[in-house]
């Protein structure tokens, strides 16, 4: 039997949220290769091996999943959320490069963490937005700076993905300082921790109020265009510009 | 038995990729409201409604579903893909404006059909991207030419929803024009058409080679930042930027 490779989304937490399709190559698998915690989500059972590891070794678990399906094993690599929003998808590619040959290869998409919390605040992008990574480990800090800049004349919603974290404690903080300057006090900005688990929190302020401390790194970030408001208990961007 | 509302994704077309989530609210639903082409993706049963109504008539088609609610019924929203993205929930949430009381509502997120595509072709939103619906049925065709322009200076890889329809026939061939103009005629472009049905129809070309008929109602379309790039029969974007 030929070995493959399913590159598959989990969602943001909770089993309803993930896929059949997902289901299904989690239950033809002999190999499960991830971040720790994504991994921690699939159920065991005898014959599945698991391959945990920790975060920023994106390259060498691709290369790994690219080893044991060339051997004929059949690989789900896990991410959370959707596999090609800032996830395995990409650096699965980046293996690839220079490669004689190639496993059958399946990406598998998930519920991604912005769309998941925008359905739990109501429809903040219901618009047209954008999805900004915010950590600085694989681009220059100066580029994310020019986007927001950018995205904020465009009048865009923003979700922003990775806002914190221990190895980068100010860049957050300077986030939030462009976006008051480029968007105003008043804007609308939600964070939206852990979504669909039981450790989930939702919480909207104007851009005057919002901390570097309202999130952390299992938080979304979703900042409202000029139009977005609160109806009731739900914030969301209207479909239509005059 | 009080009413209640729930609008929910249907992801792309396949069954598959309808989430547990939603197909127990279909279950529960005494009532399912929608789109004609989206109604018809729900299995039929003893004791569900069905009402489908025409493109454009959003608001109404919300404001029917709220007086059901208040009627005591269960109803279904259902949206194509996600319902967040430029679908069924900010209609809803318009529909609640002015109103005394509102029924229990819930948004059930979908895999919408950016990420599906994404998927089915590689990782071509494996970096910041934006999501621009090029429809100017509710906005000013000068907002769409400004975003597209800004999103280019910021370099993001960018989807497009809602490409091109009978009533706008040039406006896509607009698009295409400034794309080239803004990003350079070697810049990927992808049209993916019906994803996860079995119309699908995957075509990466560079954007020099880019025609309005590659895109219908039912494509969507991604084009990839300055560093998209094929490996073997698919398209990424790396995760990182030098």
């Amino acid at each position: 039997m030929s070995g493959w490779i399913a590159v598959a989304g989990l969602g943001p937490g909770a089993d309803d949220l993930v896929t059949p399709e997902v289901r299904a190559a989690l239950a033809a698998a002999t190999d499960i290769v991830g971040y720790i915690p994504y991994v921690a989500r699939v159920a065991t059972r005898p014959g599945l091996v698991l391959h945990p590891s920790d975060n920023r070794v994106e390259l060498d678990r691709a290369r790994h999943a690219l080893e044991m399906a060339a051997a004929g094993r059949r690989v789900v690599v896990v991410s959370s959320g959707d596999p090609g929003v800032f996830a395995m998808a990409s650096a699965l590619f980046e293996a690839l490069e220079g490669r004689e040959d190639a496993p059958e290869i399946r990406i598998l998409p998930g519920i991604t963490a912005m769309l998941a919390a925008a359905a739990r605040l109501g429809a903040p992008l219901g618009h047209d937005f954008c999805a900004i990574n915010l950590s600085d480990n694989l681009k220059p800090w100066a580029l994310i700076e020019k986007r927001l800049r950018l995205a904020a004349e465009a009048d865009f919603a923003m979700a922003f993905y990775n806002p914190r974290s221990k190895s980068r404690p100010e860049g957050f903080s300077r986030v939030l300082e462009i976006l008051r300057e480029a968007c105003g006090p008043d804007r609308l900005i939600s964070f939206a921790r852990a979504v669909s688990t039981p450790d989930e929190d939702l919480r909207t302020v104007a851009l005057r109020a919002a901390t570097p401390e309202m999130a952390d790194m299992r938080t979304v970030v979703i900042l409202g265009n000029s139009a977005t408001r609160r109806v009731g208990p739900w914030v969301y961007t209207p479909r239509s510009v005059p």
